[in-house]
């Protein structure tokens, strides 16, 4: 069987640079960022939920993969956000992806119609495998029903798997239920499982997740990516404790806005504070809160010797 | 100021046809349907809910316009569903619909990210009427809650009315809350509010609505537009209770599912049942007893002298 190796490790929805008032993508400050994270031995989940992934239209999302690839940005290390309410939007995204050789896509279920049946579901995946047409196509389902309303249930993903065990080969789990985590990590054994944010990320390393693809990633990712890592090491819990620290500062607010914040801070590069509508940026005040409590946990974006 | 007049009276958010398995729209039955539904006094509020709107690209949507203006449908009564999450998808297809002369268009909130601030919502309508920068353009703001999660808050619509009294002048009301409906008809006289359904329809008339947009107007929109026409009239008592009925057993199941078995009914049609996945097709047993309950009271497509 052809096609890309299972993803593993640490992975950021890339946050998504925009020109003012998020008319147009910022490729050039995308690249640069995508270029810091593959140095801190983070993987690249752009179009997330956290990269306004659904506020880009299909053509702004190809002209994107394009560029980062055109960088020397490495495809093997991509995992795009691809899926769209639309089946014929998530088709052409994703065999996009597969063509510039990403190492798998995270799809989003159709997420406009709240109540979505499993066969229907079904069939729009098998659409979508059908549509793109190539066997170098890995997905992992996007579980995040908070957002998306719909999600994967259990026995849709055994029936996935069943029918596509090449291609269907994991998930992201932003259901934020630890629970639900650790009963797939439980009923798929060896299967692509992703924890949705860093929290309980060594236990479900020990569990046999594949790794974490959170928010945070963005700005501590260096030290997730390690702590993945070295999870069988001493020093593993210390570096866990100090990862939850950080998360829960930053989740405190709104996480997309304050991560652009964030970065726009360590760049001394305002720009990368603009959101495109319907997000809008952190006030100022709760700008300076955040500044203030990672500042008072002394919190520096990229320190890989943290434990 | 040029532009399209008010519209008024019953839209039918036109169910779409597929191809087998949903692959591409059919630009011909929905001709043939939209042909059926303007005989009938019925607008065209294509790309809604019940059109599986969300379902179809940009690309698709434009395609579909140009195929319905191409065969003489009358633009004047097009509101197509022009609402997606990415801004820049809304901006192509706003424009799209502005140039052919569509009366308005009917715009959901991006519909993703479950908490969006008004200052968010009002930055995307801004960001959309200045990509568009037509002044022919009037968005008709889609309300409906259950499906989208977001809503058009009363203080928002007040500020986007403020700001741009030319092109926000409507709404349609799909909350499911006629308490929801008076306050707006209320808060907002002479504005363009249309119910989402024909429930009330002839008190809604009495407080000064601009019509129905109603899934329901696919099958039986001849009788409610005559309803709008004939509000003041004696008869139009039973005519309302008559019509709630029919509404009451075909919301009872799949609505969208139902519709398109009604259509291939009365069509002779079976290709009518097809859906775009990830939506799925009545069951046999659930299409017996929609076509049973149908019959027991009479009911037939396009009567026109029902009261």
């Amino acid at each position: 069987m052809s096609g890309p190796e299972p993803m593993r490790g640490a992975l950021a929805p890339v946050i998504t640079p925009f020109t003012e008032g998020g008319a147009q993508p910022d490729a050039d400050r995308l690249i640069d960022h995508c270029r810091w994270l593959i140095e801190g031995d983070v993987g690249l989940a752009v179009f997330g939920t956290n990269s306004e992934g659904t506020s880009l239209s299909v053509s702004e999302k190809e002209d994107l993969l394009d560029a980062l690839v055109g960088a020397g940005l490495p495809p093997a290390r991509m995992m795009p956000g691809t899926g769209h309410c639309a089946v014929t939007d998530t088709i052409r995204i994703t065999r996009k992806a597969v063509g510039l050789g990403c190492g798998g896509v995270l799809m989003l279920p159709p997420f406009y119609y709240p109540t979505v049946s499993d066969e229907g579901l079904f069939r729009f995946v098998s659409s979508v495998i059908d549509g793109v047409g190539d066997d170098r196509l890995r997905i992992y389902l996007y579980h995040i029903p908070p957002m998306a309303k719909v999600g994967w249930s259990l026995e849709l993903i055994e029936r996935l798997i069943d029918a596509y065990p090449e291609t269907v080969v994991g998930l992201k789990d932003s259901s934020g239920d630890w629970d639900h985590t650790q009963e797939l990590l439980r009923r798929f054994p060896g299967w692509g499982t992703f924890c949705g944010n860093e929290h309980n990320l060594l236990e479900a390393m020990g569990l046999g997740a594949a790794g974490c693809i959170s928010a945070t990633c963005n700005v501590n990712g260096a030290a997730i990516a390690r702590l993945i890592r070295t999870a069988e090491e001493p020093e593993a819990e210390a570096l866990q404790e100090w990862i939850r620290v950080i998360r829960r500062i930053i989740e405190g607010g709104a996480m997309i806005p304050a991560l652009k914040s964030l970065i726009a801070r360590h760049r001394a590069d305002p720009a990368w504070r603009t959101l495109r509508p319907p997000l809008v940026e952190l006030s100022e005040e709760d700008e300076t809160a955040l500044y203030d409590a990672l500042d008072a946990v002394d919190f520096e974006m990229h320190v890989l010797e943290c434990a």
